[in-house]
């Protein structure tokens, strides 16, 4: 049972048929077909403002063509220390950006806070071409951790960068878990909260490969973004099967269901968690994923017995377990009783 | 009907199946998954000797992920002056490479000659840091002008290429429609002829999105590459659907059937023309593009009846005419039709 | 007797005087000092409109900080194809521009025209983000080649660029050359014929290692040339030593009178190869650069003799002859002597 | 008085004089000229083994040309969070490198230790492409807070380092004052302990503009360290007049006796800040630069005096003084009696 990762997981059904359905005749290249073209009115029906869409296929590509776009060569983006940007994406930020510089800050659980971020800009750049200058701030939503970001937390923190001249990126690879946890319109947490670019992700949450630079309001912002897509290598010759999928997603609001499906076996997890006395929780569950704390021999028994996983970076004793549209509530109960019962006598612990 | 482009066409049925069978489960993420980690071993049975792929999504990225491993940023890169890489990929080798030269040459029917790149590179790079360095080759096969090296011109390229230092790459976005033609093993144009890194195109060829870096000897060449894919953006989390695509292609050499029936039609197209007094072949028809001369009015009159098709950059009176796997005999015979009896005078010419 | 290069010459007395009197006591860093600050006014004043400059070390840098600024990562530079930038700084335009495309375009006596310029921009970009953009044009006053364009051709040419979005960049490496030769103002051939920046070189003229960018009409493009330049690592520490070279060599117009002389030494070789049996003149003599056809023996025997002058690249029978403000009427008259005289059978040619 | 930077100190008078010396006749151009080809020869002689030099003109070109060369654009530089390639070169380091990554580690005194170092990199790169590559630690001699690597620590910085396949760069500013304080051979910081790459520092010594790339053992770098200087626009047409003071400060190691002498009024100054009420050594004073702790008000009043010196960073009671070799015991005097005697009382602090 694999609760590795929701980029393992199968994608949905409705993607599938999506993609057969797109496969009908011939379709204009280089996302100016029917699909890539409806993506503009769809995002900003959802979005319930103008809006501009560049799909792309990967989340590192949404993430650094934005990247590059609000920040100079010489800026510094401003992120979580937890931030995929700065840990998982081999330096594309750096590459996309030509050699702008991440600066992580620390933050509980995995959040920035408004005035780490200020305290942090006022302090940096004052000796002007020495240093790099401040640019941009990239927050994840959900975070890494798999907690949320309030409405509130991100109008702070986008109102202290704006009033220091910074842009606000949102990496939204998990941007679903985060707008059916939090019940809010998907308005709330971006551009009334002062997002001026959002990658939104679809991947993980059931596409096979689809993800969305979302832009507000800068509708200037686009030739260098359109730009660096391409350059990038992601102006996908048959772009149609990208964004098909996207609609698919946006289609009766799949994106929700799906995510919301996911929060609420993580949600279960979570609570058979706190009620073992093997494990506990090491931040607060708010969309699909889980950390869970437990004995190295504990968690080594979980994975004997089938149950994938991934150990935290740096750490023995916690589990990351993410949660999928596709996982059942037969695999958490599973889960959970085998939390319970296993042992590490019980069977020899595979390498 | 639409001649304008293979990118246009749908994919073939088969690649729909082969993702709709992939999607079933889990599988690891990050090109780990059982698809992409067949793809060594299905390649080097293909090419008849060890080689090593690397998935990814588009052309350009498998072009300039290669380039960039072949070339120094202080390289110089020779191609043909018509080459895809130095006209219509916005960049992006220079993005990959941070900066490397593409040296466009003269020759025949987009075809670059051993002679002309070795008088090149022995009149370049004489004056040492001052100049960039000649560092690899780059053709493509089939070319941009639908004409197709011969075994033995590469041979001698690579020979040309190899004595003075420089690596060779293929860009192989239509290599399929180039083995068809030849009805040679492809080994023969690749790595027994000295080419060292292909880019093998299967998008244009009926897949969705899906190509391969396919090294030939030299694995010290996979950790940068490998890297400079992930910087790219170009990692996909779930590689399955791109691996699955390729090995679709391959299976029972469907990659040779599809682009053999593409290129049937070129020909059929182009024996058309030949006989039309209406029109002339700008180059010779070998794979499945038809650069087609006829009157700018001839052309408009073309166009008003629905034929699809690109007027070639910095002409009026050349059309290029793209067959791909889905073009059917009768398309073929209605543009024939068309072009002996369309006249301008019969109705306004669409803009 | 050197005829090299003007970069083989020793530096003027009045700079190494500048310098000594630099020494004297403490100085702000990093282009905060005392001559550094001054450089504004000065130039200024000389091209008799306000004009921003930022001291550099090397002519590379000054076009390169400049050529960055100009032009987009995803541009393309329109220079000549003997265009030092293109051909003789290793790529650094590239890894500046963080991997914009030179276009190098032919024109006779190494000058570009106005029409073709228009003719290639016209023809480019017309793919979009397919292709490059075509982003600034760069000329050398004086040429490679030792012509120097008037000011109505640079006129004709900026208002060509302009038209169509491109900004303008000039190369003085020998900027003073072409001023002395047209005996024109300054602002002739700049700011009033539409050069948006100019590199303005005092190191050939008789620096030690000075150069100027000077911006015209557009502070807006400062902050990113000192970022630029600070990156990289061309703002000096201990710049006051620069900038007191640049304003001994504005002193006066010494930096006029060290030209027109060397002006004068080219002139009167030129007239004495005119009238040689055994030599040609290449190209016309504009500047301080001779190029002369002579058999490879002629030139060979010269060398033999101790004349040092470089042979072209590409040609056995084409020399380059350089005078700087160092250069004497003796020097030159033996010269020409020598090339009447010197003969291939009188001592071996040494290698 | 000046105690703000060595950067603001004159030259030394046999700096000059070496510049005038050089300035006699032609000379080759690009550092084949007669200074810059002995350089190899002199630095070999003083290190006392074979070494390879490249002159440069600025601190941030030696740091960054070399930390290119040693770190891939997915690499990561392990570095102190107080270091100068970090904080104050503008982001030059991710310029030339591509991209690579600074990582900032804390440690005592602004010195690395080998157990920090080696526990990050143990823990970094685990993920594979993911991650970036640990790829080179640099350490600062003298740091940037004046202290001083042993060389026994240095040892086990490299051997930490290099058993975990890591370089070592040392940027050695103010290398000098580091050699001076300690009283031992130059080798034993560098090639003897590990160091592969110094940057040696002559500038803030007394030079005017001269630094030193010194490459210990392995040739192989040479040539893209020589292809980066050049692309950096740093390899100087007039190289004569940097690497003639590169010599004058090896002559009869004028380099050690500036640096002593500096270092002489650096411990001078901190002895009687020691034995002051008013003021408190921030760090131990190992070379030219004392950390003054004083309240802003003394500060202020002390400033109100013409006494120059900068306010450090993120700081309003700290003051860093830096001696040079040209500054004098009186000025340490004077600035001694007014730390004691001045008051915030007198005189309106200027702003």
């Amino acid at each position: 049972m694999n609760f590795k990762s929701d980029n393992e997981a199968p994608a949905h059904p409705a993607v599938i048929q999506a993609l057969v359905e797109a496969n009908d005749g011939f379709a204009t290249a280089y996302a100016n077909d029917r699909y890539s073209r409806r993506l503009d009115e769809c995002f900003s029906a959802l979005f319930d403002t103008q809006c501009w869409v560049l799909p792309v296929a990967t989340g590192t590509a949404a993430n650094c063509v934005s990247l590059a776009e609000l920040s100079p060569p010489w800026g510094a983006v401003v992120c979580h220390r937890q931030a995929h940007i700065h840990n998982d994406e081999g330096g594309a930020p750096e590459f996309y950006t030509h050699g702008a510089k991440l600066v992580p800050l620390a933050g509980d659980n995995a959040r920035l806070s408004a005035g780490d971020v200020g305290a942090f800009v006022d302090a940096a750049g004052v000796h002007g071409v020495h240093n790099v200058k401040p640019s941009a701030v990239s927050i994840t939503q959900a975070t890494e951790c798999g907690t949320v970001y309030r409405p509130e937390e991100i109008g702070a923190l986008a109102e202290a960068a704006h009033q220091r001249g910074l842009f606000v990126h949102m990496d939204g690879a998990r941007f679903a878990n985060a707008v059916a946890w939090l019940g809010c319109h998907p308005a709330e947490i971006t551009w009334q909260a002062g997002v001026d670019v959002l990658s939104f992700g679809a991947t993980k949450n059931g596409a096979i490969t689809a993800e969305a630079i979302v832009v507000f309001g800068r509708p200037e912002w686009l030739e260098g973004m359109e730009r660096r897509r391409k350059r990038g290598g992601h102006l996908l010759s048959k772009m149609r099967y990208v964004s098909a999928q996207l609609l698919a997603m946006l289609n009766d609001d799949l994106w929700l269901a799906l995510a919301g499906q996911a929060n609420q076996r993580a949600a279960a997890l979570a609570r058979g968690i706190e009620q073992s006395p093997h494990a506990a929780l090491e931040w607060p569950v708010e969309a699909n994923e889980v950390f869970m704390r437990a004995s190295p021999d504990k968690l080594a028994a979980l994975k004997s017995l089938g149950f994938e996983f991934h150990i935290w970076p740096g750490y023995t004793d916690l589990a990351r377990l993410v949660c999928s549209w596709s996982t059942t509530e037969a695999e958490v109960a599973n889960f959970l009783t085998a939390l319970d019962s296993a042992t590490h006598n019980t069977s020899p612990v595979k390498a």
